[in-house]
């Protein structure tokens, strides 16, 4: 069988008692449940948390696991410092989405960060992250983030022509209500709101399942970006992270992130020139994940990838 | 909560009618099966094989997923290539377990080999791949091949000193009946049978779950292997993959190898000095996952694990 073939599936929307399993159609990936801690449904989605067996607390958005403790790590650290260790001297840095404060935590990481804005649009999974998960909405206090509560799409078009050193779109998938995240008007935007040679990480999906996704998306980028276009990889244990109507989106353990950089100075993504000085951010905890060794091994790819995409990227 | 934290769960033997799930303790990673294609039970275990709705045919041994055909070459290429393309012109190459055959197959397109061992102690296992998995059973149809259905820690011990260039030991896991296959005296036994810088490959579990479990095994393999002791980690979306009484071992995606070499020329494997010309082997199809690059990346690890692994390794 052919490890391109993609993988369709319709969403459950049951939440069973006892297991939380992100999806019942073909394939499934649960953690045992221990205990509700909280369950609200926002203007945007139904919002829980609870304790599970193995993970620690989980935050599920709309019956799709968001982060765990166990593995947050991973996720937060790659899409944050694949893009800003790549750059001398970030200064300006948009977080689009990312309402649990984990990638302002780890924005927060880089000295030369003068201002952080974030624009989620979702206030409750903001003050459920600051209530349930501590550690990871400690990127909230951080004195340079400036938090807009609205859309992100109408936020950047407002953004100032090439305000911005690095935008991150911590977003769900490219099938459902964010699907315009993944296509060229928002692209346009983000490149208009970067500076040249500003560089743009979005999350973009698995290798082993959408492959033909991630190949539109590299074609969409390959015409907006002309730097530097680039696809990275890494493990999340608990992704499938985000499933959207009408399409469940899984990911198997990987995540994958675009990477790139607008016409200006020339970006080299997989050599990182701006490496983090661990020591400066004791507050947020030591990094747990990334170095830069990583940095550079998760633009290495699997063949059959790496013939789609290097096709159309460069 | 911190990502090294262990996790135990206690194996249920139940097999659901509708998915296969691997696990029901705390997490589970289930396929759907449409139709049973096999039930057999052996002198070693039971053994099944279903047609899935999203991975194609799967094996299954005592419970456990072992094989999909949509996943499998990513772990049989990275357990072949990674010790064979690391060292110049293998020609005798032992595979202890790997009755399915796919290592087999990818051993085979080396054209410098002239000798391929293998002793599996299941032949219900060679015999239910040779029918329902061709494109992995192909690599029994190598005349280079001399399968010995035995015991492989018998084997090794009567194994001819200094004989093998390689040996790879596509095992199951290091808690239950395989047990003895990470401990010093098969290590000793594969050091024995290897010539002077002579590489094996040996199954070594998930950073994510079972760092303690990997401390050891480096341990071990740095008192025995007197040249190089490495450990390359790879993602396979259906890992778990082998479970063994009492324990349940899953692996999130991802499968480790540790990488050693013998007393006497120096192996670097970190980088290959034996690419593969992956023409010369056409009738095996064309390598789906490895490359020169996927194959350094693999030895690149997260911070929390290089930190406890590279304590004990070189």
């Amino acid at each position: 069988m052919d490890p391109l073939a993609p993988i369709r599936t319709t969403r459950n929307p049951k939440y069973p008692n006892r297991t939380f399993s992100s999806d019942d159609a073909g394939e499934a990936h649960s953690l045992k449940v221990e205990k509700v801690l909280f369950q609200g449904k926002s203007d945007y989605q139904d919002v829980i948390v609870f304790q599970s067996a193995t993970y620690g607390k989980v935050l599920v958005l709309d019956g799709v696991i968001q982060l765990t403790e166990r593995d947050e790590c991973a996720y937060q650290e790659m899409i944050t410092h694949l893009p800003l260790c790549s750059i001398p001297n970030p200064k300006k840095v948009l977080v689009i989405g990312g309402g649990d404060g984990g990638v302002l935590r780890e924005v927060a990481r880089h000295a030369s960060v003068e201002q952080i804005d974030m624009c989620e649009i979702d206030k409750m999974v903001v003050d459920v992250s600051k209530q349930f998960f501590p550690n990871v909405a400690i990127g909230f206090e951080d004195p340079r983030v400036n938090l807009v509560i609205g859309d992100g799409v109408a936020f950047l078009k407002n953004a100032a022509e090439g305000s911005y050193d690095a935008v991150i779109v911590d977003s769900s998938d490219p099938i459902g209500p964010a699907k315009e995240l993944f296509e060229k008007p928002f692209f346009q935007s983000v490149a208009r709101a970067l500076r040249p040679g500003g560089v743009v990480c979005t999350q973009a999906e698995s290798l082993w399942l959408h492959i033909d996704i991630i190949e539109d998306i590299v074609s969409n980028c390959r015409e907006i970006f002309k730097g530097s276009v680039n696809y990275a990889w890494t493990s999340v244990p608990t992704y499938p992270r985000h499933v959207s109507l009408p399409f469940n989106i899984q990911s198997h353990g990987v995540i994958g992130f675009m990477l790139c950089s607008t016409e200006g100075p020339d970006v080299d993504f997989k050599n990182p020139v701006n490496p983090i000085d661990d020591s400066s951010s004791k507050s947020n905890g030591p990094l747990k994940f990334y170095n830069a060794e990583i940095h550079s091994a998760a633009f290495c790819l699997p063949s059959f990838a790496k013939k789609v995409i290097e096709s159309k990227a460069n």
